[in-house]
């Protein structure tokens, strides 16, 4: 009798959830190629073009062609794009990439990816970046405050040039009840999550106008269209960060006349970074956490196309703007399955924390090690 | 030949928009009750039970019945409600009512037809109310800060007692593209919009939670749901108004178990006050502009039905959520259909100047006249 050997499920089981499903059906039965050979294989065997099975096959041929090609419509509209030629390719060694709080989490990780395609990266943060890549230049700068941004981007725009590429990144969570959130607190979340953004557009869109080029990355949230519980402020910051992408869009389009100033927005679910380090993760399958570089893949994908777009990351994503459009009881639902009202319950704020706050106190964090598809890279 | 007499139509055309329309259409063609005689008076005709007329005509009373019976349920689940029972009738001259901004616009009025239902009314504001109903009461607050805030709620708790219902209604607009606000607009902006909010649940929600009773009404905006140019801080800030309220009612619900505290949520188009007294009005018929009154109706309906909900007003609002779902063109058709790129193009600030701005310069109101339903109501 052989001995049995012990084999770890985790590696395998880990990433599997309802964005692998989904990556997989959108090459086969979501793929409007692959399901034109549906009827087309029923025809070559014999079939008649009456026939339900090859009537059915190609009205959802049809169907799922009609999908993407709205999809694909809509972008081409949404950047003014052509049918016949493609945007010419970014030429990535000329972008100076300005990334606010580029010192950790997902700001960190991108600053360091970028740098290695030898783009100039510009980090804004107010601890120092951690890194040995020479095209990181930090400069320490409170993005809450508009005169650090003034006197920052000013420093900027005079030692380095004026960036290209501005993504707005830095976030703060405060994670409590509302009526435990302190005026500090509230303060912060919004002057951090909501009014930074308007502080770097003032300091680096009129250079991009000038060039009548450049690309805005708005880190809101999947919180940003669903109010949970114990993130208040929080939800009610990232809200305003969707709108405010709308009116930039809308400000670029018809009155700056600047429609090829790019404008990509970001609404991810919960990533796994020190911000959110202390949540209670929700069911995987459904409600996969993501590792920042999936994000960072998909920043660097749409500043690639030079195409404006909003990302929706993970899956489940998708279906929080249809969420505002059904009645109460689906939202109530949506809480509901991922637990998102609870999800705060341990909650310790690890990142952002303010002097007043003092040092954070010591956790474990023991979801580091389930995080999907964590073992490749280093944690960040 | 008789003399012919000149008759000004403005009377009637006026007020003909498509909410005139749809009012008709609800007690018509949109009635279950109504739709439902159809297919009865056929079959009373003689028609029989297969006959298309009648089998048409029932699927489409089976389709408006299900239409209502859905919002019906949907509202009966948001309200913890009963299908049998009736919530208890609102004792209106037990409420004591606090309502932000209430010394102009929408406020005012609210203020005044409050009072003369013998409610207590608290108004918070910047400048003193001009009424002589001795029912409210007015404490001079700077909305926008904590400490003000903190101090009045403190003395109103003291002299009058627990507010049962908060009316979050002091609101301001800069009407200026993202570039040319200044650091002091946009956070006057979310200071008084957003920020008010928070502080003003801080002071007053802990009473309603000590007595399980109470009902908050958030004043949002359409805006809130779509960006348009030059309003890019008004409609940042609303958006983060609605999903705070979504945040509120998930914490009311799940956290403090205070399901019985109510929570609306208005989001009206353009209203006929001070503050958007200047913009270049819409299309008249698609987007009329709303009079005070009609708001202030709907929100003395639902603290009377004592039932949560959201009020979409004029009708063209109830389309706002959708395109959040629909692809970017149908956004970019909806602003290009309503000019609301374009509205805030004449805007001068009159409402919620601050000292560093100056007095407002003289401006010719005349669309004044204009306004629907306005002749039988002193402008306020």
């Amino acid at each position: 009798m052989e001995e049995e050997e012990y084999i770890d499920p985790s590696p395998v089981w880990d990433s599997l959830d309802i964005d692998l499903f989904l990556k997989v059906f959108a090459h086969t039965a979501f793929s409007p190629f692959f399901v034109m050979l549906i009827p087309t294989f029923y025809l070559f065997q014999g079939a008649k073009m009456t026939d339900p099975i090859v009537v059915n096959s190609a009205i959802y041929f049809a169907l799922v062609s009609l999908f993407w090609t709205v999809k694909w419509c809509s972008r081409l509209y949404d950047n003014q794009a052509n049918f016949l030629y493609a945007p010419p390719p970014l030429e990535w060694n000329e972008q100076i990439v300005v990334i606010t709080g580029g010192s950790s989490g997902v700001g960190e990780l991108l600053a360091n990816t970028l740098a290695v395609k030898s783009v100039t990266v510009i980090v804004l943060d107010v601890k120092p970046v951690r890194t040995d890549n020479y095209n990181i230049n930090f400069y320490q700068c409170d993005v809450s405050k508009w005169e650090e941004v003034d006197a920052v981007s000013k420093k900027i725009i005079e030692e380095i040039g004026h960036p290209t590429i501005l993504i707005n990144n830095a976030g703060v969570a405060q994670g409590k009840l509302i009526l435990d959130l302190t005026p500090e607190d509230i303060q912060q979340t919004f002057n951090v999550n909501t009014l930074a953004h308007f502080w770097t557009l003032k300091a680096f869109l009129p250079g991009m106008i000038a060039k009548k080029k450049g690309h805005i990355v708005t880190m809101a949230s999947v919180m940003g269209m669903h109010g949970v519980a114990q993130l208040s402020d929080y939800c009610a910051s990232k809200a305003a960060l969707i709108n405010l992408h709308r009116s930039l869009r809308a400000e670029l389009n018809t009155r700056y006349k600047c429609p090829e100033i790019r404008t990509t927005l970001l609404c991810p679910g919960h990533i796994h970074t020190p911000l959110f380090a202390t949540i209670v993760p929700s069911h995987k399958f459904w409600f996969p956490t993501l590792h920042p570089i999936e994000l960072v893949k998909r920043v660097i994908q749409a500043l690639d196309s030079t195409h404006s777009q909003t990302i929706y990351l993970p899956f489940f994503a998708h279906f929080a703007p249809a969420l505002q459009v059904l009645p109460g009881f689906a939202s109530d639902f949506a809480s509901w399955v991922s637990r998102a009202d609870f999800a705060m319950e341990g909650f310790v704020k690890l990142s952002g924390r303010r002097d007043d706050e003092g040092p954070a106190p010591a956790v474990e964090l023991q979801e580091q090690a389930q995080a999907p598809g964590n073992g490749h890279l280093k944690s960040s």
